[in-house]
C-alpha cells in the first residue's frame, strides 16, 4: 500500500490506443451539430491570422431555454475587449460531460488559442465540467485556477468554492469559469494578463522564464 | 511521450466494476466494528432530520491508547457549536489507508453531509489520509485545502505543510484537517462559513453560482 | 459517468509490477552516466552522516551548450548556504521525461534529503518536468507549489504561471523550481523555511503537527 503515485502517467501512456478511439468516436457524434460563428476582426483585411478564443455556456436550464445565458455573452465581450482582432466563437451545452468534451476537442482540434467555460464548476449534483475537462487535458496549469480562486475570495469568499481547473490540450489553453455572470467576470478579469502571456507561450512564440 | 493526461477519468470509469467489488469488501470487513454515537440535537422535537455530520481522528498513538486524543473532540465541539441542530458521530484510526476507507463510505453511504478527518496530513512516513481519501471522492474541492493553507499561513507557515484535500463522494463533503488540535480548530474555523455554503449545495439544496 | 475518482489510487496499486518494470529498466539506462559531484562539508570531520542535496537543471539549450547554466548554481549555492554542512549534488539534462525520472529515481535511491528540479515547469510546448516527476512520487505535497506562486507572485505575477509540483518519493522530498534565475531564486527563498522542516519530518525525524 505504500507505493501509491507513481503509473499515473505510465499508465496514461499505455492507454493511447484505446483513448484516441474514445475521441475520434465522441467527436463523431458531434460533427452533425456544430455552429461556431466567428466574429471577424474590426480592422479589416489582416495577412496574420487573428487568434481563435471560444467561450462555451454550460447550462442545463440556459440549454433548455429556462434561462437566457448572460454570463457566456459577458465573457466574450471580456475576450473582444482585451484581444481585439481575434475571432470569438461560442457555444451553449448542457452539464453533460460528453457534449463538453465533444466541444473542446473540436475547438483545440481547430488550433484555438484559448477555451474559457463557463459554469458547472460548483457542488451541485450535476456539476461537473472539471470532470469533463481533465479527460482531455495534456498538461495542468494550476496556478491559474489557484490565482482566481485566491484573487477571487479578496471580493468573494465564495470564490474558494469554485471547482475550476486550468491545462493544455496541445496550444490550446483551457480554463474553467464559474457560471454565474459575475463570478465569470470577476474571475476571468482576475487573470487576463495571465492569460495573455500564457497564450504566447504556449503558441510557441517566447520562451516564459518558468 | 506528449499525451498524458486524457485518459485519467475515461480509465476509472473502465475500472468501476472492480472498484465496486473492492468497497464492498472493504465495507464488510468494517461491518462488526462500527460504534457511532449520535447526539441527540438540543432543541427538543422536530420533523426535520438532522443533518450527519462525522469526525473521524486518524492516530496511530491515540488509537493504541499510548495518547488521549484532544483534536478530534474539538473538532467535534466546534460542530455542534455551529450547527447546533445535528447528529455528531465520531471515530477513531490508525494510520491505516484501509481503515480510514472503511469508516469513510460507511459514513457518506449513511449520506453524512460532512465528514472531517483529523491527522495523517503531514509528511511523516505514516501520514496517507490524503492518499485514503482521494481514492473514495467523486469530485474534488482543491479551494477548500487552498483556502485551509493559506489563510492559516498568516497565523503559522507550517500550515502550507499539510498536505490535506477536500471533496465529494455523494452529496458527502469530506476534508482532511491537520492532527494538533491548534491546527485542527485553526484549519476548520478557517472555513466554517465555506463549509455551510457547500454542505447546502451539496445536497442539492441551492444553486450556488459557480 | 457519476463515478469518476474512486479507483485511482486503487489502480495504480494494481500496476506496480508493470511499474516496477519499468522504473528498473530506466535505471539501468542511466546507470552508465552517472556524474555526481559532491561537495565536502567545511565543518572537517563529522561522525554524522552529511545531507545529500539535489539540483537538476532541466533545459535543452543548455545540455546542448547553447547557453549557460546560471540558475542551477545559484539554487546549489542557496542550498549550501542554507545548509552548510550537506553534500550538494548536481546534474544537466534536456527536456526529455526519461532522463528527468533517471535522476530523480537515481537521487532518491540513494536517499537523497531534497531534489530541486530547476526548469521545465513552464507553457513552452517542451516544458514537461512536472509531468515527469509526478510520475515517480508517492505523495504530493501541494502546499509547496501554492505558497511558491502565491508568495511569489506578490513580486512577479507570472509566477502564478508555474506548473510546478512538490512531493514525496520514499522520504525524499522533490520539488520543481521554474527555470529563471531569479524566478528559481525567489521561489526557493520563499519556501526555505517550509523545506528545512519538511525534510526533517519527512526522514522521521519529528513528528509533525499536521
Amino acid at each position: 500500500m505504500d507505493r501509491a503515485l507513481p503509473s499515473l502517467y505510465f499508465l496514461w501512456l499505455k492507454l493511447l490506443e484505446v483513448e484516441d478511439g474514445f475521441i475520434l468516436q465522441t467527436r463523431c457524434l458531434d460533427a452533425g451539430e456544430q455552429s461556431i460563428e466567428f466574429q471577424q476582426p474590426p480592422g479589416g483585411a489582416s495577412t496574420i491570422i487573428p487568434m481563435l478564443l471560444c467561450v462555451l455556456t454550460v447550462s442545463d436550464r440556459c440549454s433548455q431555454g429556462l434561462m437566457t445565458d448572460t454570463a457566456g455573452p459577458a465573457v466574450a465581450d471580456l475576450l473582444r475587449q482585451h484581444w481585439p482582432g481575434s475571432r470569438v466563437a461560442n457555444a451553449l451545452v448542457p452539464d453533460k460531460e460528453d457534449e463538453i468534451i465533444a466541444r473542446l476537442l473540436e475547438w483545440s482540434s481547430m488550433h484555438a488559442s484559448l477555451i474559457l467555460t463557463v459554469g458547472g464548476t460548483g457542488l451541485s449534483p450535476r456539476d461537473r465540467t472539471p470532470e469533463a475537462t481533465v479527460r482531455i487535458l495534456d498538461r495542468l496549469v494550476p496556478g491559474i485556477a489557484e490565482a482566481m480562486r485566491a484573487i477571487g475570495s479578496a471580493k468573494n469568499q465564495f470564490a474558494w468554492l469554485s471547482r475550476g481547473i486550468a491545462g493544455l490540450r496541445g496550444s490550446t489553453l483551457i480554463v474553467n469559469l464559474p457560471g454565474s455572470k459575475r463570478g465569470a467576470e470577476e474571475s476571468l478579469s482576475a487573470v487576463i494578463p495571465l492569460l495573455n502571456h500564457a497564450i504566447e507561450v504556449a503558441g510557441g512564440g517566447q520562451n516564459h522564464p518558468s
